[in-house]
């Protein structure tokens, strides 16, 4: 297809297009003649990946091109791929100055991120920034004062590992690379999806306490 | 205590506290002598508040203005001054141009969201803008081939409600303003800290998926 009609079929305007393949998110079209460049569905899906990344994901121009990338180059045995694959893309959603601010991060909230992992016998690489995520953000609500927080932080490990694996069902048919992209989408969209869950669950479990208190 | 006191126990620096003061975020300290101001416990926790929303909860100076003027104008009856804030903070935290693109929005994705409230039995006023955020998300999903999406989505609400409920555990004691405020940081650190907890999660149930895999 043309670019124009690339622009239609993703809701991406031209030049927008022009730039990510500037930028190197979007693979080049194909030069079919003089004055003539053709894109195929390989172009359209990625597109629709960037776009989601940048204008859903909220990521930054440089982070989406971490991501496709890792996309890109993929070790040859499937399971190898994608292991390495959502490592790689889990690195590049990161944000980037992950480790980078020990202020950030008191030993303590550090071991209980370890010790977290290790009582629920999850297999995590030491790399996985989530693991220095989760000890920044486990140091800010110390510091405000976040109270019941081991009770409070189960309930969310259990939240997380039932979200997990409802993601993985069914995302892993297809290449690599496919699963890939699926377990992606399904993490950035549905941590959209969850905060704003969240929110309704909270105001609707509110209203319920409120009007459920005997002193009423 | 003097703005220096202030400094080291809340770890911002004079100049931000100084500049908080001025847009508003953070209450003047009283002029007890000339050229001596005084601070209280009461700016130290609106200090350290007002840091978690912009460095930890990411929000824009504007947002968080909002956050903390709906913490400081509420109803005298403690239900209403609880659900009023609650509802005013998360009207707060939510992004500013919400409902503003109904291009992101389809339609039948309007219509899930609130059939899934329906089915949930959630109360949720009209205005909560999570409505639009999950419907936004929704469609983004669907635009990028999110399968399986029912079933994800209802997991996803199990989850959340299940946060929701922990959330809520313990966070109504004291005052309205203490329960909205206790609550405003649980969902901000909350959702970093879920987030985190999924991306673990994720790599662990992939690994232990792969190498249960009878095809190994």
């Amino acid at each position: 297809m043309r670019i124009g009609e690339l622009s239609d079929r993703s809701g991406v305007p031209v030049p927008t297009i022009k730039f990510y393949v500037r930028e190197g998110l979007v693979p080049a079209g194909v030069r079919t003649q003089v004055n003539q460049v053709s894109y195929d569905d390989r172009h359209l899906g990625r597109l629709r990946l960037v776009r989601a990344l940048i204008q859903v994901g909220g990521l930054s121009v440089a982070s989406a091109r971490r991501v496709v990338s890792a996309l890109d180059d993929q070790p040859a045995d499937p399971k190898a791929a994608l292991l390495t694959g959502l490592g790689k893309t889990q690195y590049a959603i990161a944000e980037p100055e992950v480790g980078a601010d020990s202020q950030d991060m008191d030993a303590l909230e550090t071991q209980r991120v370890d010790r977290l992992i290790s009582h629920r016998g999850w297999t995590i690489g030491p790399h996985n920034p989530s693991r220095v995520e989760l000890a920044k953000a486990l140091t800010a609500g110390a510091r405000l004062g976040m109270e019941g927080s081991d009770a409070l932080l189960d309930s969310y490990a259990d939240a997380a590992g039932m979200v997990a694996e409802a993601d993985l069902d069914g995302a892993l048919t297809g290449s690599p690379e496919e699963s890939v992209e699926r377990l992606l989408i399904r993490l950035i969209i549905g941590d959209r999806i969850l905060m704003a869950l969240r929110r309704l669950a909270q105001e609707s479990a509110a209203r319920a306490r409120l009007s459920a208190d005997p002193s009423e």
